[in-house]
């Protein structure tokens, strides 16, 4: 054990302490790639999977991604402008499952939350699964290892956050920055470039001839639930207003300003270039396969080293995103646990001051969607995204009712529609990717409401039990202790000694198998037994649990109130693996003592020089 | 824990007192398949491994199949009469471990008990795939699922061991002589047939051309090697004397003649035969695989039910000799854990009167070689036998000592033949399979040999360092309580009453990590404390650990004679899965507490209702 813990030192560092905590804050420079890297990223995938989509209906339908990347970019308009005003409305944070529960109740709240942990679980795998694609688009050779990269990347960030992140501000910065700008460049020398490349045949492989679909509505329906990826992460710079430097409302908001028009810059631009460019999307599992803005690098600047640069930057981004879920996750989960819906354990900082049970508790969660999903990204869209969106409603109409309180009813429009918007995608998503994984995500909420309602009423039940009344008091209480004494030796000196010294009522028993072996114990005891009685209790099935039980049966029955410590000796080896030579008594008394009310097992343990 | 208990219950069954011991004596016709069918299971793939190394070397080798089978039952008959002779000079039984151990050193005895251990899962591997190999030659659909299958059958064999095998010469008897009959049958109608057969093409593919090899001598010794493995099994009747009926030693060692009659008649029959058929046999993974037994059976019966039963009895024989290594490891294991060579925990006897520990390690060991070598009988095989023959020497040499000693002179010459040839076998089989499986043996057997010499040298110093010196006295000791209080409820009031029973030196400790918390309990410790002073203790890193250790640290400093006693109060909740919501801090305490020599560390259970 001791290897463990110096395991998880070096992985994790040394332990610290309460008062270092919180004690940076971010100017906005800093603070937008922390916040936005997760909402930013979603344009590495977002196209390509509307595209997707339209692709699957027939290319024929292709015409229609710019249009829905406008009614997209229109929606993160209005999401922005309602998260402008919750920062203003909830300068210390103000998260979805904060809002709705203070102003749409618990169970709303309830129902926020629960959407926005399955989605963290989403972001990562999505994230991570769309990172390794950027590298598969430079690196074919790595295809057939993506999901063991794909859960390597999830351990690292796992790691990195169960360290804490004090540096963060640094280590997001560069790929953030390099990605939004690589992109940006990309997309303004693109539309450059566009009419002397828009002669040339698609790129990419055609393989949707002769899957053409007629339900076009329905389709397109789901290419835009698709595309509404693009959203994710947009709340959380409204969940940590108190990380910007003052006035923390001022800079936090004006950040979100900036995120969202370059998100809806990057995402027209790359929506527009590859409607332009007739870019099909390709297999995941298709050898050589490119994703989107690989293609579209491809296209305009060759296979080099701006491709290079941007597929590397993209991963980046990509994993930076699905680290933001790390500290999001853990520390929703905290709120919920310390309002009694998920275990406590859940609420507790660690010793490197970050949740450490929900950091292990996310990895494990997306390490399993990825090898589920066989690290496919086109697979985990169609759950993603769905709870995002319940999320977003619920945080808008707990606005409006914020608002409708505190009598601002000048930016009430804003919400309403805003909330009625997202709570219309909210629904396409759920219908148009119902069959294909959406399913799952509603089958996961239920359940996670239900289990909210079993913990809380579990613990409520507890508060209740274990309330002191005014007039209870300690009992007294007398103790028999019952000392094992499976031979005598040295080491059972010390536990007779500690046996004395706990009560007068010691009653040594002796398990025997065989009569010889009870009469040499019988013998040594008279020398060194300190007076105490021994007791020799026959085992007819060779098991020493099942007489020393009857035996503390019948101590009980003889008086009920008594309490029976039970005092197994133990011998301590030097080194651990001498550990596997001795066996525990009390491992298996406690088994099959635990229903018994009056029992305490105890090992009183001699150390082996 | 109890629904573990209750599976194990369901597996294994109820509880066998010890006084239904051995009850059960085995008249010949029972004792025969119990203890025979491991050697004449050997038939089934003795021939067959032969050939395939001939086959390696040239179809033109497979001239020398019957010859070597020759050189094979003679061996048999020389191995059979000196265990004929062991039978009379151990009536209660002397298997290789023992008769070696006595007559030649402990050394001796323990090379030969590590090498049937290792041929002893081996035997389980090599059964089992054999066997399962029975199958896929009637059943081809099954072959992509060997290993599974393997697995299982090894589990099964397991549970029924663990259940303990009374009913087994019933069990035994049908298979076993079901497999002589068929087989001698089809080794008779196959001579008769055999001049009308002789001219038909040879059967199976020719995959050898081109493969020709010019060290003939080699091949041919590995090829006797390969069919050594007819003789594994062979000493299981000199370790079961006790098993027949009286006159045990003359039951014994005639069934030990008619066994060895029947081994041999099989055995030359079958080469024979597949020699004189042209018989080629079979890569285990081509599809269509058949056993050269399978394939001889073709020739003469065609594809019908003849076929079929004997695949069926092939396998079934071949899962009985699996079952003779669970009856024979754990018994060993428990003769040389009793001498202190391996954990004592091999040595108890469970609740259903069998080895459980040895069964348990052997199913284990088994199921990896099974899947290290997915499931080919041919390459577990060169692995398989020099065991045997280490032990058949060392038994033969330890009878020959025996002799010696009781005046015997007349019988000797036997035995020091045996010995001889058993152990030029042995170093034939070494060295012409070393490269290809042998030296693992050989690894296997010096870390067993280490292994057995380690433990032992612990347990040594065990009883030197646990003796009592006739001046060891009891010292009195001073307990002092320190009883953690998270927060002051209802449960925590027994474990207070606990704590003022065993000793008037109790102190509440505290934990706490901000201010306010500890200022109610402190409040609330001033009503419900029972005037036991409480010990508030700061814990910057927020770890309950660390302070408390601190705490024993220092009271340990103050009083280096005492014993500190901590007692965690715990909740044990209605249903197991409520546990998941509670912490026990005990066992953290535990682990951090553990090299402290004058600390118990006690949990004080409340019960929930």
């Amino acid at each position: 054990m001791a290897i463990l813990n110096r395991i998880k030192r070096l992985l994790v560092g040394a332990p610290i302490a309460s008062k270092h905590a919180h004690h940076q804050r971010l100017p906005k420079i800093f603070a937008l790639p922390v916040f936005a890297s997760d909402a930013l990223s979603s344009v590495a995938y977002a196209t390509e999977q509307t595209m997707w989509v339209l692709a699957m209906a027939g290319t024929v339908f292709f015409g229609y991604t710019f249009t829905i990347s406008i009614a997209i970019v229109v929606l993160i308009g209005l999401v922005s402008t309602s998260y402008y005003q919750t920062i203003h409305a909830y300068p210390q944070g103000g998260g979805s499952y904060i809002v709705a529960s203070s102003n749409l109740g618990s169970v709303a709240g309830r129902v926020a939350a629960a959407s926005l942990l399955i989605d963290y679980v989403l972001t990562v795998s999505v994230s991570v699964t769309a990172g390794v694609l950027a590298l598969v688009s430079m690196a074919p050779g790595i295809q057939p290892y993506v999901i063991e990269i794909d859960i390597l990347c999830v351990a690292v960030v796992a790691v990195v956050n169960l360290r804490g992140a004090k540096e963060s501000g640094f280590v997001f910065a560069i790929p953030t920055y390099s990605f939004v700008l690589l992109l940006l460049f990309l997309v303004a020398y693109g539309l450059v470039r566009l009419p002397s490349l828009i002669n040339l045949p698609p790129t990419g492989p055609n393989h949707f001839e002769g899957h053409l679909e007629s339900f076009g509505l329905f389709m397109v329906l789901r290419a835009f639930a698709n595309g509404c990826t693009a959203l994710t992460g947009i709340e959380a710079i409204s969940d940590g207003v108190q990380a910007f430097q003052k006035p923390e409302s001022r800079n936090a908001s004006a950040t979100l300003s900036m995120m969202a028009v370059m998100l809806a810059a990057m995402f027209l631009g790359t929506s527009w270039l590859a409607q332009h460019l007739h870019v099909v999307p390709m297999f995941q599992d298709a050898t050589g396969y490119k994703t989107v803005i690989a293609l579209i690098c491809e296209r305009i600047f060759g296979i080099g080293p701006y491709f290079y640069a941007l597929q590397i930057a993209t991963a980046l981004i990509l994993v930076l995103a699905a680290n933001t879920a790390f500290a999001d996750f853990p520390r929703l989960c905290s709120f919920v646990a310390r309002d009694g819906f998920l275990p406590r354990q859940l609420a507790s900082v660690g010793d490197r001051l970050v949740f450490q049970n929900g950091i292990i508790v996310l990895a494990l969660l997306a390490s399993v969607l990825i090898v589920v999903f066989k690290g496919h990204t086109d697979k985990l869209i169609p759950l993603y995204a769905v709870g995002v969106f319940t999320a977003f409603t619920l945080s808008q109409f707990g606005m409006v009712v914020h608002q409708l309180r505190a009598g601002k009813r000048g930016t009430i429009a804003i919400s309403v529609v805003g909330g009625v918007a997202t709570g219309i995608v909210a629904i396409v998503i759920l219908v148009t990717k119902f069959t294909e994984g959406a399913w799952i995500v509603l089958i996961a909420l239920l359940v996670m409401l239900a289990v909210f309602k079993v913990i809380r009423r579990h613990y409520d039940y507890l508060a209740r039990e274990l309330s002191l009344a005014p007039d209870d008091t300690v009992k007294p209480m007398r103790t028999i202790v019952l000392l094992l004494v499976p031979r005598v030796h040295k080491g059972i000196l010390h536990a007779i000694a500690y046996a004395k010294s706990i009560t007068k009522d010691v009653r040594a028993l002796h398990v025997t198998l065989d009569s010889k072996g009870a009469s040499s114990v019988k013998e040594d005891w008279a020398k060194f037994g300190a007076d105490i009685p021994l007791v020799i209790l026959e085992s007819p099935y060779r098991s020493l649990i099942s007489p020393v039980t009857e035996y503390v049966d019948q101590a009980v029955e003889e008086d009920p109130q008594c309490m029976i410590t039970v005092i197994v000796p133990q011998a301590v080896p030097k080194y651990w693996w001498q550990g596997i030579l001795h066996t525990n008594a009390a491992v298996g008394l406690k088994l099959a003592l635990k229903a018994r009310k009056n029992v305490v097992i105890t090992n009183v343990r001699y150390f082996l020089k």
